[in-house]
This record gives C-alpha cells, sequence and structure tokens, in this order.
C-alpha cells in the first residue's frame, strides 16, 4: 500500500512574545520558576496588530508552497483547523485561499477547503480527513494543504493566562510523503466533557484541574483503543512520543501515565520490581479508590527510577523544547511537538529514517486520538530547512504594558487602536474590515 | 468495489412553524403570491423553547439508532454539520452524544467526534469525509453517523427572514447502504466570496443579489469540474437533481442553468433549435458581455419550452416539496432536496433501483459541490418508514405574536422567558445552563 503521510511542514508564530520569567511573573509578584520549572514555559508568542489567524495560516502556507514549488493546481483540499474563528458561517480556509490567489498565478477553484473545530484536536482530525481521501482515491494526484491556526487568549487574570500563545502549522498530506507516513491503524478516548469550553464567548471557560484529569482519562482510553487495533505498544517502540501540549507541564503527567501503561506486563515492569515493586493490579483491591491511590503511589516511585528518567529524557523532553518558547497554539500543538522532537533528532546528528513515533493528539471537550507514523527519507532535509529558530528569535520582546495592548487588539469586545510593534515584510497583513463587516487581506511586498 | 453511501435518514424538524402566506405576508402588507410563488415557500419551521440544534439533531440520530436497531458500539463517528453553534471549542457532536448515552447502554467513547463549518455545504462534506473513512479502511466494520443541524436565522426585517427555520437531518453512511450508494467522482466550484457570512454574530450579512450569482457561478464551476473527472453529463443521465434549497426559487434558476449546460452540444439541443434557436457560443461574441447577455436571452427562452418544463417537473420538482413547508435548514437542505425526491418516487410507485441521482450542495463563501448517486434496492423501505408527515402535520402554527417571542428566545443576545407552545414527549429537551455557562440536556420520557 502506497505510504501517506505529511511531505511538507513549514510554521508562522506571532511575531511578538511575552517572556513569562522576565516580563510576566515579575508583575504578578510571583517566582519565575513558577512558569519555567512548574509549567515549563518560558514564553509565549503573540501576534501583532496586523497579524490573525488567517495571516498567520497563509503566511505558512505560502512558506511551504514556495519552498515545495507549488502552484495552486497542486492542492486538491484546503482544510483549516482551528477553535478562533471569526465567522460561524464562512471557513478560515477560505480566507486563506483568497490570500494565496493574490500571490499565485491561478486559483483554488477546484480545491475542497473546510474547516474543523474540536478544540486543540482539529488539526490531527484534519490530518486524518486528508489522508482518508488520498485513500479513497479522490484526491486525482493532488495534496490536501492542512493548517492548524490559532490565537489562543485567556481573559485577563484567568489561572490560563500563562499558557496563551499564537501560531500556524502548514502541512501538505501527500502520497509517498517526505517527513511521515501515518498508520492507518488510530484510537480514540472521547467523552462529553465540561473541561474547556467557549460558549458564546471569545475567552474560555476552563476548569483546569478537571481539564488535567479530563486529559488523562481520554488518553488513557485512546492508547487502550490503539492497541486493541494495532497490538500492545512498548516503550522502546517509539523513538518519540508528541503529545498535545497546552503547557509542558501536562505532557510531563501524559508520559508518565503512558510509560506504566506501556510497561505494564513487560520487561521493564520486571527490571524495576526490586527497587519499586510490581504495578498494582485491579483485582488485588477492594474498590477502585484504593487501587486508583496504589497506582498513584507506584507512579510516584517510577516517576524517579533511572530507567524513566532516562525513556523521559530521550522520548518525550525533545517534544517540548519549542512548547516552552511559544506557548500554546492549540491545533498546532501536538505538531508543533512532533516537529520539535524531528529538530532535536537533526541537530544531534541523530538518524530518523524507518523509525517510529506515537503522537497523542487531544481535544478539550474531550478526545484523544492516537496513532503511529514512521518516519521517511526525506525527514531531514525537510526538518533541516525550516527557519523556526530565526523566527523565535525575531520576535519583538513585549514589556507588560504592550502586552496588556496586544490582548486588548485582539479582543473582539474591544476596539482599540495600537500602533504596530513589528514591520511588515513580504507578509499577508490584515488591512481592517469591509462593508459587510469582513476581514480584509493584503500581501505586502 | 464495496458501494458505500447513506443507508437510513431521519429528519427532525422544529416543533413550530411560522404560515408564510397566512401569517407573515398578511402583518407584512404583503400579497402572499410573493412567498408562495415569488420565492416557492409556504411555511417555515422553528424551534420550540427547549429545541435548539442539539436537541434536534440527537432526537433524529435517536429514530434512526432505533429504527435501525442500532447501539453506540456500531456507530465509529458522529460528524455534525452546522453554521449555529453555540460553542467556539467543543463541538455539537459532543453534546449529541452526551444525549444519546443518556438513553442507550454503553457509550461512545471509541467513536470519533467533529464538527465541520462551511456554511450549507457542511453537511455533504461531513458525508464525504465519512465515505472516505470508510474507504481508507479504518471504520473497523462501524457506521458514521452524520447530524446536520441548524437554526436558520436572519435579523427582523432583513430580507431573509421570509426564508429562515430550523431542523435536523440524521444519515447514516455505511458499506453495502441501502438508501444511496455515492460517487467516488465529486466536482468542486469555490472562491472566496463575500455574499453571506457571519462575523461574530450569530444573524447573517447578506447581499441577496450577490449570493444568487455566486451560487450559480459555483454550481456551474462544479459541474465542469465533475464533468471533467465523470465525463459530459446529459439531463437523461438522472432520474432526480436535488440541489441545496434556500428557498425553492433558488432551485429554479440552477435547474435552468444546469439543463442548459448539460444540454449543449447534444440532441436535446437539436430538437430545440427549431423553436428557439441553437445555444450562444462565446467564440461568436466580441465580449463576454455580449455573449452573458445571448445566452441570458437563451435560458429565457429555454424556460417556457415544453422540453424543459417537463423536465423540470419531473427532475426538479420532485426535490423541493419538503423544503416548500419547512423552509432554509442550512446544512440539512440538499439531504432534504433528496429525501423529497425520493419521498415522492415512493409515492408515486415509481421503481428508483439502480437510477441515478445528481446532487448540487453549496455553502456560501462560498463552494459548490456535485457528485453523484445511484439508489439501492432498499430506497423504498427506508423512505416509507419516515414520519415526515406527521411531524410537519403536527408542528404548532404560530401567531404573528408568538413568532417573534420564538425568535427572541433562540437570540443569543436576548434573555426572554417564554411558556413553551408544544409538550416535550419521549425526546430530548434543553434544560438550562451549567456552572461553566455549558447548555444542559435532558432526556424526557
Amino acid at each position: 500500500m502506497t505510504a501517506v503521510g505529511i511531505d511538507a511542514i513549514e510554521i508562522r508564530t506571532g511575531k511578538l512574545k511575552l517572556d513569562l520569567a522576565e516580563t510576566f511573573a515579575p508583575q504578578k509578584g510571583e517566582d519565575p520558576e513558577k512558569y519555567t520549572k512548574g509549567i515549563g514555559l518560558e514564553q509565549s508568542s503573540f501576534p501583532d496588530v496586523y497579524e490573525d489567524i488567517v495571516t498567520m495560516g497563509a503566511n505558512a502556507a505560502k512558506s511551504l508552497m514556495d519552498r515545495k514549488g507549488l502552484v495552486p493546481d497542486d492542492i486538491g483540499r484546503i482544510d483549516v483547523a482551528t477553535e478562533s474563528a471569526f465567522d460561524n458561517s464562512k471557513p478560515v480556509s477560505t480566507y486563506i485561499a483568497g490570500c494565496l490567489e493574490q500571490v499565485y498565478e491561478g486559483d483554488f477553484h477546484h480545491a475542497n477547503k473546510g474547516e474543523r473545530k474540536f478544540a486543540c484536536l482539529a488539526g490531527t482530525q484534519s490530518i486524518d480527513d486528508a489522508y482518508n481521501w488520498i485513500r479513497a482515491g479522490r484526491n486525482r494526484g493532488r495534496a490536501a494543504l492542512v493548517v492548524a491556526t490559532d490565537t489562543a487568549l485567556y481573559a485577563r487574570g484567568d489561572p490560563g493566562e500563562a499558557t496563551q500563545g499564537a501560531g500556524a502549522v502548514a502541512m501538505l498530506i501527500t502520497e509517498e510523503p517526505s517527513v511521515v507516513e501515518l498508520s492507518t491503524e488510530q484510537g480514540y478516548g472521547s467523552a462529553d466533557e465540561t473541561d474547556f469550553l467557549k460558549p458564546n464567548q471569545q475567552f474560555p471557560s476552563v476548569d483546569g484541574k478537571r481539564s488535567v484529569q479530563v486529559y488523562l482519562a481520554r488518553m488513557r482510553e485512546a492508547l487502550e483503543d490503539y492497541e486493541s487495533v494495532a497490538g500492545d505498544t512498548h516503550p522502546d517502540d517509539f523513538d518519540y512520543i508528541p503529545f498535545h501540549t497546552p503547557f509542558p507541564g501536562m505532557v510531563r503527567k501524559a508520559a508518565l501515565l503512558g510509560y506504566r501503561h506501556m510497561t505494564r506486563g513487560t520487561d521493564v515492569e520486571d527490571a524495576l520490581e526490586s527497587e519499586i515493586g510490581r504495578q498494582p493490579r485491579e483485582e488485588a483491591y477492594d474498590s477502585w479508590d484504593d487501587y486508583e491511590e496504589a497506582i498513584r503511589g507506584y507512579m510516584d516511585e517510577l516517576k524517579e527510577t533511572e530507567q524513566y528518567r532516562e525513556w523521559y529524557e530521550r522520548v518525550i523532553d525533545p517534544t517540548i523544547n519549542i512548547s516552552s518558547q511559544i506557548g500554546n497554539w492549540y491545533t498546532g500543538s501536538v505538531h508543533i511537538a512532533r516537529l520539535s522532537a524531528l529538530k532535536t533528532a537533526a541537530e544531534e546528528g541523530k538518524e530518523m529514517a524507518g523509525k517510529r513515533m506515537l503522537v497523542g493528539s487531544y481535544g478539550s471537550g474531550a478526545q484523544a486520538e492516537i496513532h503511529a507514523e514512521t518516519v521517511r527519507d526525506g525527514w531531514r532535509e525537510e526538518v533541516t530547512a525550516l527557519d523556526v529558530d530565526d523566527q523565535l528569535a525575531r520576535r519583538y520582546d513585549l514589556s507588560y504594558d504592550e502586552y496588556e495592548l496586544v490582548h486588548d487588539v485582539h479582543n473582539h469586545d474591544k476596539e482599540v487602536d495600537v500602533e504596530e510593534f513589528t514591520h511588515p515584510d513580504g507578509e499577508f497583513v490584515f488591512t481592517g474590515w469591509g462593508r459587510m463587516n469582513e476581514r480584509k487581506y493584503e500581501y505586502v511586498e
């Protein structure tokens, strides 16, 4: 069967940054390590006044098309995943296509455009749609362009304020891809949850504690579902495990849960027995609560073992390098985690072709999806072609007062007039509203 | 290749109705025929105070599951298409699954849930996703549940006010389906248009005249794209052609355009030559405007020919029977048109198995999709099992004052307390808001 997967990736960060240790923590009168160590975040990206989900998505897509030498006729569908949409009817993909048509010969008139919403999960769902479309034989040799784009803002003063972020990830889905092949097998863990939602509101209602529990519960369910079709997993099967990363601290919890689950009944559990005993088994406990408490105790000890720490450093830590500098990009987050791992591998001169990754996506509301990916021969060339470090380094470093202004600029309920902090240069920019209240865009040379 | 398509359909209308001729026109001081003849609408459906897109969708889905004897484990994905979402993050499919889990044993924890948005087009896009998922071999023998659900409200006094509507269509997508098989071939006509949008607003901004032009332009583009993969079309190829039906008058225009396009260079054009001449050819005109004017002149005459009128009565008219009684259901509209055609065929004792339909879906913003469907042996049993006529007949007939109250109830910016007009009976109902501003639902016996 022909491989189908991700052929190319480009990212576009919001061009501003808020330093959590240097700027945010002092203003809040807090220890910077609350952010850098506690939740694992150093900086967040924000959009400049002329940026939004359309410009970031279109700019990432243009970089990708230019680098790969693509023209509109090469693209058979454009799917946008977002939970920051500003229109209840017209999809963001039409705006992004409209931007791209300003700068390319030809058009996307025969490309299927869509928009998917499921909190932070929809980027992966859009990749799945593209995979299925190709496998169904409907692509006519064309590629799918998937754009995960979000501006993740919380109400000022909300506990989530430290985990904000803004950026877009564009991905090209093709046959015989250069970066990774996607597994046909998928696992889902999904339930009607009230952990994080935005009922007719731009900023989320969040139950932080419940959100962490739901993330872990759905992820475990998804892993079990994945194993029911793909067979048992083992930590040695995967060189990296990129998870959805609302903040790196969440991934630390998910990784420990995953490691415990995957090592149950394996040589790893045997090897650890003399140090921390065997994993608790449900049948040995009178109640579910007692069993859960025993599991928590086992995990507290597991976390400190040399085996786990070595595995975490090698398999998980490389996935959060970028996230710690940009914050939560919602739909793009898990795709940043994958990229972060591959970028680290390239920097370390590691050979990844043929190696496998397990990818754990998640969206509040709530659903986790697990699938596997096999790295392809062209991965290194693709990953080293990206300008991630440059983009991050070039961001304008906001003062706290400036951060407050930027937050207001992107608040749909406020009308403020703020000067731009950076100068647009060879990119799409937001230029104002049209007569039907539509947002308008132009390409600036 | 195994057939994949629609195995079962159920609809759920809002339980209230507004009679345009008897109630709306007199209040506006207008001739009732402006609605019944002009735009072709007699009545619109509205949701009662305890109904919304979740209850209508969940009630349609429950009817479908009950009639087909399905349990949650039979369903591998639940996709909701809507442009009436009330949450910017949590998808409507999770709410609908949560409703269904109240009444069935088991759960949908391993079903992939999604939400798609592209104005009125997303219902068809969701069916396409389900088709592709099955063809990609990812369904594990399970079916997809697609729910197209909308409450189509316009601002009071808006020209679109007469074309409102509310209802849900639930469809089961399977291998070896009972109702129709979907073609692999698809045609798209898509452009970044500002004809109808809802920028951070519940009620649409509409450019009515432009919207009609864009519908026709995108539909023609989609038909040409479809023909590029499936070969030329001919009016005799299809027993019915269901179009997206914002109001039946729009379909009259689309049908004439389609007939003109499909008959060009065929025996039909030859047969009509002595009566109205041959179709204008672009190369015979100095300018595009002159050509377009000649085409309009030809279509004015074509419309009055016996051939066209007979074809319209036979192929198009049966598709708008239901729409004229319910108004615009947005994402559900084209699926109502298909059902209307099959229902008429069943009532007329026509045999449809093996016959083909061409389906023209459309969403503002804008994109048209054309695909073909082949009717399956089980179609009659499925279609005659539906209670469409009963549901429509049972609707509460609103006075104009009551209509005004109902409009306010469903206006997100108003808080009004209005008594229900009907009594819930064996259905899901909206019961109020939870602590995180989430909407809550219960099943009423």
